[in-house]
């Protein structure tokens, strides 16, 4: 019985993973889609998160069946519980690459980043692209010290929305108001992004410890 | 000993009822502040969040021990996970809160808002501030009608932002890129808070029903 129980928790781990690697190649299409105006791959993206959400919820149902079913305690509690949480951080990333994706259809035929802000957004989306595939290493390893690492690349992700303000706020910025607010909310949601990254991270700093990772606010 | 268990879930139920006045009372004064450049009270929100963030941790360390003390089954479990779903969500509008009360600090001494959306952003505060009592309310009536009807506040609040933007994008606006880029976030934020309101509603519906709200994606 308790094997298959662990049999069972591993698989929880396993979709986590998953979720984490798809959510990256969602964040990646959606940075492409928008770049390039591709219209095709917009839409792939928006379509393919109803299948992240699903995941989400057929794993919350499972880890909710768990708990009810086993009574875990200890680490094993904390799994499952911690499962949850990493579930809603993941989900909502899948949103805002949707969010992303969903901008690229908007503008289209037009691309959505004018030629200035191309490079800063290109560069958002590998942050983003690389700190997701560090957050779903991090689930599969429990390496605290890689969990840590996590906040320098939201660092630079903090680094780039700045540079992307700087380059809305200057005054030979010609492209109007519409473009700025869109600029705006793309900063937003590669930030967001991030943060949930560092979320799942501090996360799986929880499991492993007990303890919240000493930054948390 | 179940009997001090329930009183510890009826007590866990009064502090989300507590993180929700909590955060209505934040909302209401952060949007004052914003309205009214009162940099006083923008500092008042921006550290009373310190202490809405507190609860949420204590809150959480508190079902975390009785999930792993009474290892509860049936409603009692659905009582604490939904718990630290709500109190994440609680926890996020404070930040938001918190965020819009930072951005009347930047701006200090000049008023964040321009004239021409100060009657949008007002309205926005007070759709904010009504979902979150509405919201605080269903946590603690678990009136499945009621969380239902926070479906139309929220639709009251994107009608709202989308007024926002059409300010925004008149030919005739005349502040410029940084005040449309406070405003884009600050529109987001407002939304952004009503989602949470909705979530928590949701959940209330998950807790009672142990069924999905059907219109949840």
């Amino acid at each position: 019985m308790r094997d298959a129980f662990h049999d069972e928790l591993d698989s929880i781990g396993q979709t986590l993973i998953d979720m984490g690697d798809r959510v990256k190649v969602a964040m990646e299409l959606a940075t492409t889609a928008l770049l390039t105006a591709d219209l095709k791959l917009a839409e792939q993206v928006i379509s393919d998160d109803d299948f992240i959400d699903t995941m989400q919820h057929e794993l919350d149902a499972k880890t909710l069946t768990l708990l009810a079913r086993q009574q875990p305690v200890a680490g094993d509690l904390r799994t499952l519980v911690t499962s949850l949480r990493m579930s809603a951080d993941l989900e909502r990333m899948g949103d805002l690459a949707h969010h992303i994706a969903k901008l690229a259809r908007m503008r289209y035929p037009a691309t959505a980043v004018p030629p200035e802000l191309a490079l800063t957004i290109q560069e958002m989306g590998n942050v983003a692209k690389r700190i997701i595939a560090k957050a779903t290493g991090v689930i599969e390893s429990h390496d605290l010290e890689a969990a840590l690492q996590l906040e320098k690349d939201d660092d630079e992700m903090d680094k780039l929305h700045r540079k992307l303000f700087l380059t809305l706020l200057d005054d030979a910025w010609p492209h109007g108001i519409e473009t700025a607010i869109d600029m705006t909310l793309l900063g937003r949601y590669y930030e967001r992004c991030a943060d949930h990254a560092v979320s799942v991270a501090r996360r799986v700093y929880f499991l492993v410890t007990g303890q919240y990772a000493s930054d948390e606010a």
